[in-house]
């Protein structure tokens, strides 16, 4: 019988573990509690309604389909037990591993303030995309039926919380939806005259970019009408606003809307392994990936803590695919008796959006800003995405977006607890 | 001041209402509790995962930017007052008017038994569709991980209450995702031996086209192995099947999947209009499509039963779009001090789709079935949907369907009361 991998997780480190394992001495099961694969990056593209949720994502099974040895299986991951070498389901099912992938990846955390969550979603998954969609489009409709001033401009405010590439992408579409998409259709308001502000803890926003990239994404972003605060924390979120402290000032903003882009925390399932952890829930990982004392296990991706000049490695989409790569090469490589190697991190370069036409981009060995920037951005994002008919749909959409500043998915639909409202 | 006309609904009727008093001497507020009108007849393509929701949906207040006298609001109306002419929402807020056109449609109706809902969902709505998505595709996943051969086959049968155009083309849509875009991708089942059953309680499937268009439909549905019940009552609905009743034959189907595509009543609001209502909760109206005793209050569309040859028109585009036309000009009409005129009803004809490259049309002088009526539907469902990039979009999602017999939008998002499976 030859070896069963159990690769926990379909997002970018669980996909790159599959494929290679694919066609090789082993029989793999990637289990994943979505059916689909969600291409991350252009999460904020949902939220903002631009593109539509089918857009950016493909169903796992359909991608895997060409693999005969890979299953896939929709099912929730509770516990992994790596004593009896078994991954337990919420439903109760059960898989046995020889070899075990963690790739679960991270949710948004709250800093110790989980009922900020209610007032300030995050974004890690199409469902929380939409929620933000819904916030984002509901908030215009409110305004235009508020007949008190005030409440107007509360409505008309947006916080964004975090100054990482999420919250500035976010705040960049923001600005050109409210300048530009939807001037014109509303008759009580001027959404042109939305505030849009970008709330950040650190020194500066964008902090793994270079200085001058971030001065020219500051630019743009001033230039679309955003706020920057940086060194500035949030010390309370509720429905009507956010309460914010720069050194001893402290300061209200009345905003209808905040969203979450800061902080996250590994997923759960990774505290069941029994091994340390650091202050984002990651897993501490050998220098093959594996964990201490079980070689037959490896974390990738955001769920491990591994330091690369002496830092972890951030989450993003380049160290989760090469670290699943890896952890499946050293499978491989255990089932032919050979030695692990050490996981060597490459550094491929850094990417934003600040906004319509302009990109900060750092490769290392060189960097772009403005409408270069902008143009490999693009280029990179339509390769990387999968799936022939996204990538059609998606340039039609950038396309429309871009010649028209119309938006192709400005749908209100679903619920949530908070935003009830007018149904 | 210039009469104030209220239009409540931003569907078919709402619209074509709109349109018509674009420009002229009247101030007119749309009113709609969702944000966009829906193009209801390709509904069922988001509910098979062809088309995503935005490729079918477009923001009422996009598609009215340019009438400059109609403003659109957000918000769901509760009653009508017909005495004090205003219409009051859900959440207080109060709409004064002169002239009222009610186009509110109609909700699935479950014949007495609203127990049925939960187990079998109806298709009106995008968030509708969505749900119907969701069950659809989780019945196949649920089926791949059930290790009990009974329950499998259960969860690999579907029953269609309805052999109304929905029904039917929902059950030629499930008949090509079992038999072709599935295939393959599975594991431990054989997605093509799926069971699909289409119950109809009159004599005869698609009761509204002729004789010979029925039996090319009849043939069509049975060549994709699709089982049609006619003359069959469904007696029962739960979580694992229904019980039919033909005659004085009495039998269970097991299914996992149970969708409903029979009955309707018009929206709840029509009952707040005091006026007389048929056993669908539609208004009874003059032959203006005005109210009795209310010259000045329009229903139209699902939403009215209004006489054509003896029975009142059926619930589908052309009588909503006729009639909210008529409402509108009689509205016109009577601002300028004219005298209303009749409303009379063009039948255009019918059009229903019976699986891949086949449907049949009745356009009254000529009948189409097969391939011919397929071309025909399909060019004027692009020519209708209203947006240019959801033309080119939803033309692209069909050649790629055509071509791969993939499906552009097969994700599993959300979540309702009875599928919370795995999460």
């Amino acid at each position: 019988m030859v070896p069963h991998v159990v690769v926990i997780g379909g997002g970018f480190g669980g996909l790159a573990a599959a494929r290679v394992l694919t066609g090789k001495p082993v029989r793999v099961t990637l289990v994943d509690r979505r059916n689909h694969h969600v291409f991350q990056p252009l999460l904020y593209q949902v939220a903002t309604a631009t593109l539509s949720p089918g857009d950016i994502a493909a169903p796992i099974r359909w991608i895997l389909r060409k693999a005969s040895n890979v299953r896939v299986l929709l099912g929730d991951a509770r516990t992994v037990d790596v004593v009896g070498r078994r991954v337990v389901l919420t439903d109760g099912g059960v898989l046995e591993y020889d070899f075990l992938i963690v790739a679960t990846g991270a949710r948004h955390a709250y800093f110790g303030h989980p009922e900020w969550e209610e007032h300030a979603p995050g974004l890690k998954t199409l469902d929380d995309a939409l929620v933000m969609r819904r916030r984002i489009l509901l908030a215009f409709e409110r305004a235009e039926r508020e007949e008190d001033g005030a409440r107007r401009l509360e409505l008309l405010t947006f916080v964004l919380v975090g100054g990482g590439p999420t919250g500035v992408e976010l705040a960049g579409t923001l600005a050109e939806i409210t300048r530009q998409t939807l001037r014109n259709e509303f008759k009580s308001i001027d959404t042109t005259r939305a505030r849009i502000v970008v709330v950040e803890a650190g020194s500066s926003i964008l902090a793994s970019f270079p200085d001058d990239l971030r001065d020219a994404a500051r630019t743009s972003l001033g230039r679309l009408g955003v706020e920057v605060r940086e060194n500035t924390m949030v010390t309370s979120i509720d429905a009507h606003g956010v309460d914010l402290m720069s050194g001893d000032a402290v300061e209200r903003v009345a905003a209808g809307t905040t969203l979450w882009a800061a902080g996250v925390a590994a997923s759960p399932l990774v505290k069941t392994l029994g091994v340390p952890i650091d202050r984002a829930g990651r897993a501490v990982v050998e220098s093959d990936l594996s964990i201490p004392g079980r070689p037959e296990v490896f974390v990738v991706g955001d769920a491990a803590a591994f330091l690369h000049r002496g830092e972890p490695l951030p989450g993003v989409v380049q160290p989760a695919t090469q670290g699943a790569t890896h952890a499946a090469q050293t499978i491989l490589r255990r089932v032919r008796g050979e030695m692990p190697r050490p996981f060597v991190y490459r550094d491929l370069g850094n990417m934003a959006i600040v906004g319509r036409a302009s990109a900060i981009a750092d490769l290392g060995w060189i960097r772009f800003s403005g409408l270069i920037g902008w143009l490999a951005w693009l280029f990179l994002h339509i390769a990387k995405l999968i799936g022939f008919r996204n990538r059609v749909v998606v340039l039609i959409e950038w396309a429309v977006a871009y010649v028209t500043f119309q938006r192709g998915a400005r749908l209100i639909t679903g619920n949530d607890r908070s935003t009830k409202w007018p149904q």
